[in-house]
């Protein structure tokens, strides 16, 4: 017998994925929650049918959408991340010495008990003494928060069902005032192949917001099409011009001080979506 | 019922394409050919059960393997392709009016003539009288062309069956030959996420060759893991410090003189690679 996953975000080209075994699935109180075994990728975290992160390519994901901000900042200390459950954004965020307290917020705590106990390898830092663990609703923890974060990341679902309000200018305003008052701002916005009005909408929204707002672009093979955008704004420093000084000793696998710049420079049919 | 295209290349990681209808599916001389109508990305070339080309996203594929040695080549008058018989290279190549004359040379005539029944869009600068459509073994005609092109470009399958010979050290000195003494080769070599060894060793095999090598990267969701390498090589122009003035009137839609430099700027797996 042969198992495979169909990944279910877009309908008419569905990638598949062969399953040694399914290690977790239930229902939680805010979604379909499964965490499979595959051949290609490892292990798998899949939230309502579709691929949230994997063992063998979760580093690009992860690494892109903090250490952009986190290096952009001349001096994170406290860090919040909105969503991101399986800890790997909280894992990137704490090699940055200056990061006094990364604070995670998660509806689900489901996700995270799950991802402790079957992807220790993204999720391990969720016990480190500089992470505070909070599960509850982002919008209202944003709300009553007010410049207090260096940097927020918004490491969420796609736009639809549980985490619809995580993207959009009502929020996007919250998010300034809970912001320090250099403080950055970013958010997975989707992919421009499939999901153009998505980030096209994004843009649009934080642009409204930030004085300075930014794409950049990530090749993720597990998610559709493989290119995945990301959304910066910033009230201060510009993202795309800053000069970063990699320390040595971090060991990234995807994210270069080159490759900082680099990111920003669009495709033309993206920079079309934004204009 | 359903029709689903299954593609072939990654065994346990399988994109699927839901299929309006086959336009033709036919054995030649040297692989099993098809052209089928998706819902996802239009009319589709498929050969040995791999996507080659979409209407969708063909001009990410054909505008980077074209571009970035044609606008490191300040004035390139002749250019052979080898391979790529749906003619989306020869379209590309036209819009240079440097360009005097664009050899195709494609081993397996049938690719040409149902592509140009099929995908016209692709197609339709086969007929320009700036093209010379040669069908012949390329390894055979670059052996006998020497001195001659400006730009050789390698547009061919994979490197298991038909193709193989496409990729390698022993080809790349009759390239060498082939071109003119300030000459630029481009060819598509795989992705680093999947075939790692692939591009690791085409790379070296081209450092062997050429003065200046150096690897690319464009996004493109049809082919296995969404990101795509190309290797250049290039006897006096390097292609990452040019400098582009593109013409307005181009009217591309993945190519632009910023990305030029930016797509040789690679993630630090892919570094490692080819380091």
């Amino acid at each position: 017998m042969e198992l495979w996953l169909k990944e279910g975000q877009i309908e008419d080209a569905v990638m598949t994925y062969k399953i040694k075994e399914t290690l977790v699935r239930r229902m939680t109180p805010y979604q379909d929650l499964a965490i499979v075994d595959t051949y290609a990728f490892g292990r798998m975290l899949v939230l309502d049918g579709i691929v949230q992160t994997t063992i063998k390519d979760e580093y690009v994901y992860h690494e892109m959408i903090t250490h952009i901000p986190l290096f952009t900042h001349p001096n994170p200390k406290k860090v919040l991340v909105v969503g991101g459950g399986d800890g790997g954004a909280i894992r990137e965020i704490l090699k940055h010495p200056s990061v006094e307290k990364a604070v995670l917020c998660e509806i689900d705590g489901c996700v995270i008990e799950e991802c402790k106990k079957h992807l220790p390898e993204i999720s391990y830092a969720l016990d480190n003494p500089r992470c505070e663990v909070f599960v509850g609703d982002g919008i209202k923890y944003v709300h009553e928060h007010k410049n207090e974060f260096d940097v927020i990341i918004v490491d969420s679902t796609d736009p639809f069902g549980a985490a619809e309000g995580l993207f959009g200018g009502s929020f996007y305003k919250e998010i300034f005032d809970c912001l320090t008052e250099d403080g950055i701002f970013v958010a997975q916005t989707e992919t421009p192949f499939y999901l153009p009005d998505v980030v096209k909408k994004v843009y649009k929204d934080a642009k409204a917001v930030f004085p300075i707002t930014k794409l950049f672009m990530a090749a993720i093979p597990t998610y559709p099409s493989g290119y995945w955008s990301f959304t910066i704004g910033s009230k201060k420093y510009d993202p795309e011009s800053v000069k970063v000084d990699l320390p040595e000793d971090m060991k990234l696998k995807y994210y270069t001080a080159k490759l900082h710049n680099a990111c920003f420079t669009l495709p033309k049919f993206i920079e079309d979506i934004i204009r």
